[in-house]
């Protein structure tokens, strides 16, 4: 069965990662059943709080085909995207998520993917992270200029 | 007021986006009221679905402090961060989001962030992309090969 191998690829990552000194999550992004790219979470050895697997797997396989679309792309990951790796498949259009481990199996060893879903759908003001509004007006004349822009590229 | 400078410079990032062909966001982070690194959006000029402006400038900002950790900084962001860019700020410990345009304004002019907040507290069996469980037992192997590490470098 093709998403068993696809998804041993994506586990097989996870445990390399770990022996390299990342951390202990892989993903694949395959197209018509071909692997287009894989990644690794990269965060500490990168420096980049965002270089989680499936991250890194999407910029690698935008790379590859030379959009910033996915579409027709599936995504095998060892673990159950975190809030940032789900909004960025849906950002990517990626059309189906395969995963192993679970977002608890992430937090019960240390990994806070939990505790960011339950921070996402809070009002700002409830969130642990203070978030402030400002200058509403002057921020508009950007999304104005886009607006009446002719040759825009959309996405 | 300081706060209005820096609000005032991730607004006029996102301006001068909008005139190089990139979407209409700009972010600036802040440490001890000195600007450490900024970013725009450049999700159709990299072909990088991941690079909007906050991911862009925490990516930046790390590589300037030399730390996945973004402890003690703030973010200005010309717009309401989306659930990737709020996921990120979490992820690395930025510890106060100021934003000038909403998650609404957003979605107003044709952009998915009300979208995508939506879709993230829902159930994975409910959401648009399907997500499908696999291999479990398998997977776990590299979060207990990460477990038993001695000298991982945690986050």
């Amino acid at each position: 069965m093709s998403e068993n191998k696809f998804m041993r690829m994506a586990i097989e990552l996870s445990k390399e990662s770990v022996a390299r000194g990342g951390g202990p999550f892989g993903a694949v992004i395959v197209r018509n059943g071909e692997v287009v790219a894989s990644g690794s979470n990269s965060v500490t050895l990168l420096n980049d709080p965002t270089a989680h697997a499936e991250v890194s797997a999407i910029r690698a396989a935008c790379q590859v085909v030379g959009s910033f679309d996915l579409k027709g792309c599936e995504i095998y990951s060892s673990c159950e995207p975190c809030p940032m790796c789900l909004s960025a498949i849906y950002w990517a259009g990626i059309e189906r998520i395969y995963y192993a481990n679970t977002r608890d199996d992430a937090a019960a060893i240390g990994f806070d993917d939990d505790f960011i879903y339950d921070q996402i759908p809070l009002a700002p003001a409830e969130r642990t992270i203070p978030s402030l509004p400002l200058m509403r007006t002057e921020g508009l004349e950007a999304f104005h200029l886009w607006v009446h822009k002719t040759d825009k590229v959309e996405y």
